[in-house]
């Protein structure tokens, strides 16, 4: 027998790994152990489902387990990991079909067994009406409950861009949706005005959003709250998201201050020859140097997070180097007509970070897109933050909402921010400004802080 | 009188620097002189002109003459520069509708006077059938002339993105088009299976596109070329620019070894208080660290960079301190169904330039954008290019073809570039990816360069 790597878990992270130790160590077996049918889907497409744009969770698998097995993965589904001996390099796994255990021994070991909703308190949290859906096998569960139950009203339990998102997809399947935060506010990461247009939004696609909401116990019909009672057929959690580590950390493989499994550059754990990716692992945030919580990459763009560290994982393993420098919590989302999108630092996070900070908003009406591009085009109304630090003008943070796609901006934000350059340098950038494409927004924004900042 | 500056030009690089030194400067009295009728339009708006979904030049002009005037800046329209003596910081002006020269004086002087089409040597170049469209003024007596003379046969001479687009946008109005192109293929920057796309698209749209066919001669009916004889009832000069310099350089300012005003990061020329930018200056590669011609900012993102360098002109000139960095010379256009765009260097750029390259090429067919993304969403075609340096990685230049909005990936590909990021900062970089926006093709291409470089 060769050398083993095992990967286990269904995060993205661990079938980019698997793909990527394949086509650099031809040499390797592979094992990749799911714990549910389907392997490497993307958890972002997971509102179609809900939005029933999807019809089938097939769609979201890609690559699928026959592709998967031709690459000489050997591909078991429905396996869950429940033990790992280290010393003996050796894993303790469970069909979860046939609910049989068996051992496993491996040479390396991948980890992306990603995050899980965090248990309710609450009396009746264990009720079978209270869904996830942060799994593909559970939001295909959960659709199917709603057709069957012919459920009309539904409570999202949770206050971040998964739980709004969610709320917004079923909404837009013409069920009606209450969607209970906990907080003030919503908990997105956007600064106050930005966060009250998503909440105008969500509102205005037919959610009815409750804040200051903390929930006391849920039954078959309804749910009750600090704020009066809910009519719900079934209750979907949103909310916290907690690692997936258990069996890791009973294996003796190290955690972070987060909870999460700890890792450095390389995706490398604590254990010689123990890697992990995804939302089980920490990442280093690239403007506080902190480690962040997996609630990072639980968002929408976590997946592809997962995947690019899945991918430096695997390089690793196969005995290459690679690095993965570490997040700056980018997520888009789309509710209704609007877009909203996040990259870096938002003006409370930068002072909770210690940056002292200044802000600069551009917006652009359709009129005014039209007059800032000199071309007449149809333009759509949109809103550019950008934050820098005070004194040396470092960019960090950029957050938009707008009625056109705005990941354009967001992401050229997003590099200049890796990069760690300044709003003058942002200002004078060589980019393309095609009207339609690539309004100058951010461009703008950036010249505004330049000259509040000389 | 207090403190006067100077504005030459019609370049948005003469209003941007004007609006900015008003803003910085309250005490300035600022004049402004443009040789047309219409201050500050945007050159990259004048393919609507000729394409015909523009009907007046004014819908281009923005801020107008008015809004000057409101800010305190003394515009005066139909006047030339036609002397500069610095002992007396004095200049000779003359306004080209009643002939008349006077003086005015200046403390400051900020030359912004572009760049005008070459003149052909050809027999029959100054015929009056001979245009250009490199101005408001020309396109708009161009568009006039079409329709005055009943012009049905065009022919543009050229063959960079200005003569393309210029092709494409006459054709659009549905006129027999053809462009000679002096070169064996159209001269834009671009690899060549890339140019090679560019040139069926072109002829896709009715262009009827003619390489290595030197003009010999024209009269009032045709165009006589090495290539044999093309009917033409109007010819549309749009091949190489020169900057307007004569009456700078007659002042004793200095030129570059480009022809064009030789500036520094501040856009400061040789003379003590006289400030260039936009078309008439140099600017740096940020790359090569070469100066680059004014071609660079003849094409379509031209203006947009003149405008920065002349908001940093105008910041300086009113005592402050900003800089000009250099460019990418950055360029999206769009040909029928297809835009493409272009950052950095090209293969053979890369080449010129001594740097050792690699690339690596990311298409998207519509089903596989929906495979990569995993939404099942609606996409389309698109191929992107990415080079980097051998052995480092560094990121040295990007090309997209795409049926959708390019200027997303472009532009983070520039950023990524005027950081001097490497491939793999690139392939981890934190991006929002949200399947319509933004597909991941720039990611991919940098992860195939990180794997055929480590």
């Amino acid at each position: 027998m060769g050398e083993r790597l095992l990967v286990v878990g269904g995060d993205p992270a661990g079938m980019a790994a698997a793909i990527q130790a394949r086509t650099d160590g031809p040499h390797l077996e592979i094992v990749a152990l799911v714990p549910g049918a389907w392997p490497g889907y993307d958890a972002g497409g997971i509102g179609g489902l809900l939005r029933g744009t999807l019809r089938s969770p097939s769609q979201l698998v890609a690559p699928g387990p026959d592709r998967l097995r031709a690459m000489r993965i050997d591909l078991r589904t429905d396996h869950r990991l429940v033990g790992i001996d280290l010393d003996r390099r050796s894993a303790e796994v469970r069909n979860v079909v046939h609910g049989r255990t068996f051992r496993l021994g491996f040479d390396s070991l991948h980890l992306a067994t990603g995050t899980r909703a965090r248990r309710a308190e609450w009396p009746g949290a264990d009720s079978p009406n209270v869904h996830t859906a942060g799994s593909l096998e559970e939001a295909d569960h959960f659709t199917t409950e709603i057709a069957e139950r012919k459920a009309s009203h539904l409570v999202v339990v949770g206050s971040g861009f998964r739980a709004v998102s969610m709320a917004a997809a079923l909404a837009q399947r013409g069920l009606s949706v209450t969607l209970l935060a906990r907080g003030e506010g919503l908990e997105v990461d956007l600064d106050d005005d930005m966060a009250a247009m998503l909440s105008k939004e969500l509102r205005a696609v037919g959610v009815d959003l409750r804040t200051g909401a903390e929930v006391a116990e849920v039954d078959d019909s309804s749910v009750y709250t600090s704020e009066g009672t809910v009519p719900a057929d079934l209750v979907l959690l949103a909310g916290e998201e907690e690692p997936v580590v258990s069996v890791a950390q009973a294996g003796g493989i190290a955690l972070g201050p987060t909870g999460a499994l700890k890792v450095d550059r390389q995706q490398r754990t604590s254990a010689e020859g123990v890697w992990a990716a995804g939302g089980c692992a920490e990442a280093t945030h690239l403007l506080c140097g902190e480690v962040a919580a997996q609630a990072v990459t639980a968002d929408s763009t976590g997946p592809a997070v997962g995947a690019r560290q899945g991918r430096v994982a695997g390089i690793n393993i196969a005995g290459g180097y690679a690095t993965f420098p570490g997040v700056l919590a980018t997520v888009v989302s789309r509710v209704g007509s609007l877009g909203f999108g996040r990259t870096g630092l938002s003006s409370v996070q930068a002072d909770l970070a210690g940056f002292a900070h200044v802000s600069a908003t551009a917006s652009a009406s359709p009129a005014g897109v039209a007059a800032a591009t000199g071309y007449g085009v149809e333009g759509n109304w949109a809103r550019l933050r950008l934050l820098a630090e005070r004194r040396t003008g470092a960019l960090l943070g950029a957050q938009v909402a707008s009625e056109r796609a705005m990941a354009s901006e967001l992401n050229v934000a997003a590099a200049a921010i890796a990069a760690h350059l300044d709003v003058e340098a942002l200002a004078a950038m060589d980019l393309a400004s095609s009207g339609v494409d690539a309004p100058p927004l951010l461009q703008e924004a950036a010249r505004q802080l330049f000259d509040s900042l000389r």
